[in-house]
C-alpha cells in the first residue's frame, strides 16, 4: 500500500500559522466592544416585523436573487439601475468575492492598521497583503502608498472610509489621487458611514474602478450579517457569477427588506449615536493622561499615556463593561483602547468607570 | 498619465467565460424543481418559533461560534465531541471553504454527473476541476476513478450520497476503495440523506481524511441555508480558522436550533416523502416510454424515450409546474426530466399531467 501523506500537509501552511479570529465571550457584560448601535427595535416595529416573518416559508428555498430586498436597498440609497448592486453575508463575504474574482499571483492593499479582515481574507485565500502605515496622525501616508501602488501593482486596494480603529475619514484629495494611481480597483468601504456624514455612494458612477461597500452592521443589524456592494455594472456582472446563488437566506432577505422600509428610525438612531459621540469625546478629552482620537464614526479610539491598556481593560471587565483592547498594533500608539458609543447611560457609566480606574 | 489596463482585465478569465448559476421564475408554481420539502410547518411549532424570534436582538453581532446550535446539532445527530463540526451558509460555502484550505496548483475531482456547484466553486477559485463520468448505470465507474486518483491526485474528492442528479448511493465497497486511494480528503455529502437511510456520519471517525457533509435544506429548512461539515478535528480546526467569524446570523442560529428540537416533525415529513417516492416511482414505471431510475432521495430522474424533455417541460411549465429539465448532460441519457417529490396532491397532479402531455 501506498505510504499517506500527512493529513496536515494538505493545507496551505499560511493557515496553518493562523490564528482564528478571537471574539470574546460577552454574555452579560455592558457592550461597548464591537460598534453595535445600542438602540433595540421600537415595540410597534418588532410587532409588524414578527407579522410578517409568520409569512416566511422555511421548507422553500430563498429567492436566490434577493429582486425585492435588492430593489429596497437601491430605492432607500439612490443606487441607479446603471449601476451594479450585489449581496454578502456581512462585508466580509464581499471581501472575500472581490479578492476571489482577481487574477492569480496578485496582491491586496490597505493601510495599516485598518479592518484586520483585509488582511485574514487575502491570507486566507493565498493571496499577498501589502500593509502601508499611515501617517502618525493617522491620514494616508500618500507618498508611501504611491510608491506601494507603483511597486507591487494591487489589483484590489480596501479604504475604510472612516477608517477603523483609528475613526477618521481619509482626505477626499488622497482618496482621488490613490484611485488616479491605481490600475486595480479601489474597494470603498463604508461600513462606519451612518456616523460619518460623507459618501462616495453618489459619485460611485464617475469611476470605473472604484466599488463602494456598505454593511447594515451598524446601522443596528449586526444580527443579519448583510453588506452589499455598489460599483460599475461591467465588474459587479462578473462577480455575481462567482457569488453562492443562495448565499442571502429567506430570514434575511425578509428582514431586511423590512427594516429599510423604516430606514428613518435607524437614521435616527445613527444621529442620536453621533450626538453621544460628541459627549463622550468632551468627557474623555477632559480626562488627564488620556489621548483622544478624533471620531467620525460610532467608536472613539484613545491612548492611556500613564497605564497599561491591559490594565484599564481588565478592571472595566471586572466591573461588568466590555471595550476593545488593541494589543500591539503597527501604526497605533502604546496602550490604545476603543470604546463603542452606547447609550446616554452607558456612556456615562463607562466614563465614571475609567475615571474611577485611572485614579488608581 | 499612465494607461490604465483594461478593467476586465483583473478579472480571471475562466469567470469571465462562465455563466452564473441559472435559477427559474417560479413564482405561483407547483414548485417540483429544487428538491424543497413540500411542508409548511405546523401552525402551533410556527407560533413557539414565532414567540422565540421575539427575543431576538437584530442590533447584536450573532454569537460567531454558534455555541448553542452547535450543542444542538452534535445532540441532535450523535456527533461525539472529538470530531470537529463547523457551520456554512449551506453546503455551497463549506465547499468553498474547504478548496480555499488546500495548497496552490492541487485539483479537485468528483464523479460526473454529481453535484454542479462541485465543479462551479472550484472554477469560481480558480481550481481545476477532474470530473470522472459515472458508468451508464450511474454506479461509480472504479477503474476510472483509481485511474484518475492516480494520475490527478486530487486535494479533494467529492461524493454526494445519494449522488445528484442520478439520485443512487454509490456501493459502500467503492467508496471505501476511494478512501483507501486518495491522498486527499473525501467528502461525503449527504444532502439527501433524509432519505437515504444510509448514512458515514456515524462511521467518520474511523478516516483521518473523510469528511461528512450535511444541509439542512431538503429536511425541510432550505430557507435557512444551513449546512454542517464533521470529521476529524486536525482538519477542521483548520478550516475553522478561515471560516468568516460571523458567518451564521442570530436568525439562522436561533431558527437552527429551534427546529432541531423538533427534528422528530422533519424526520416523520422525510417519512412520508420517502412514502410517496416509492408511490411516485410505481405510477412513472407504468407510464410507456419512460426509462425511470432508481431513487433513494426526495427527487427522481427520468428519461423519455419517445418524445423531448423540452417539450414535456414547457409543456407542464403551462400547466403551472415547474420540475428540472436535465438539458444535455455527459453521462445521462438524452431527455432527462427530475422531479422533485412532493405532496400526495402535487404528485397526483404531477402524473395526470405528464399522462396527458405524453399521449399527444
Amino acid at each position: 500500500m501506498q505510504k499517506k501523506t500527512n493529513i496536515g500537509d494538505l493545507i496551505r501552511p499560511e493557515i496553518k500559522q493562523m490564528n482564528a479570529y478571537h471574539v470574546p465571550e460577552a454574555t452579560g457584560m455592558v457592550k461597548l466592544d464591537a460598534m453595535e448601535n445600542p438602540f433595540p427595535w421600537p415595540d410597534d416595529m418588532k410587532k409588524q416585523w414578527l407579522e410578517l416573518m409568520s409569512t416566511v416559508e422555511p421548507n422553500r428555498y430563498p429567492d436566490p436573487a434577493a429582486k425585492e430586498l435588492i430593489q429596497e436597498l437601491r430605492q432607500c440609497f439612490s443606487v441607479d439601475d446603471e449601476l451594479g448592486l450585489i449581496l454578502g453575508n456581512g462585508s466580509d463575504e464581499l471581501i472575500q468575492l472581490i479578492i476571489m474574482a482577481m487574477k492569480k499571483d496578485v496582491c491586496v492593499m490597505a493601510p495599516t492598521p485598518s479592518f484586520v479582515m483585509y488582511q485574514h481574507i487575502a491570507k486566507s485565500m493565498g493571496v499577498d497583503f501589502v500593509g502601508v502605515p499611515l501617517s502618525g496622525d493617522f491620514t494616508l501616508d500618500m507618498p508611501a502608498m504611491l510608491a506601494s501602488i507603483k511597486k507591487h501593482n494591487p489589483a484590489v486596494i480596501f479604504l475604510a472610509y472612516p477608517n477603523n480603529p483609528t475613526a477618521n475619514l481619509f482626505d477626499n484629495a488622497d482618496l482621488l489621487a490613490i484611485i488616479e494611481a491605481s490600475q486595480g480597483i479601489v474597494v470603498i468601504d463604508e461600513a462606519y458611514q451612518p456616523f460619518a456624514g460623507k459618501s462616495y455612494l453618489s459619485q460611485v458612477k464617475r469611476f470605473d474602478r472604484v466599488l463602494v461597500m456598505r454593511t447594515v452592521s451598524k446601522l443596528g443589524l449586526a444580527g443579519l450579517r448583510l453588506g452589499f456592494l455598489v460599483g460599475s455594472e461591467e465588474i459587479l456582472c462578473q462577480l455575481e457569477k462567482i457569488r453562492l446563488p443562495y448565499n442571502i437566506n429567506s430570514l434575511t432577505q425578509l428582514t431586511a427588506h423590512f427594516a429599510f422600509k423604516h430606514i428613518d428610525i435607524f437614521n435616527a438612531q445613527a444621529a442620536m449615536i453621533c450626538d453621544q459621540r460628541e459627549g463622550l469625546l468632551r468627557s474623555l478629552t477632559e480626562m488627564d493622561n488620556i489621548q483622544v482620537f478624533p471620531s467620525k464614526a460610532n467608536f472613539i479610539l484613545f491612548a492611556l499615556l500613564d497605564d497599561s491598556a491591559e490594565r484599564v481593560f481588565d478592571a472595566l471587565k471586572l466591573k461588568g463593561m466590555l471595550i476593545k483592547k488593541m494589543g500591539v498594533v503597527l501604526g497605533l500608539p502604546q496602550n490604545c483602547l476603543r470604546v463603542t458609543v452606547g447609550t446616554a447611560e452607558e456612556n456615562e457609566l463607562f466614563c465614571e468607570h475609567l475615571k474611577t480606574i485611572l485614579k488608581k
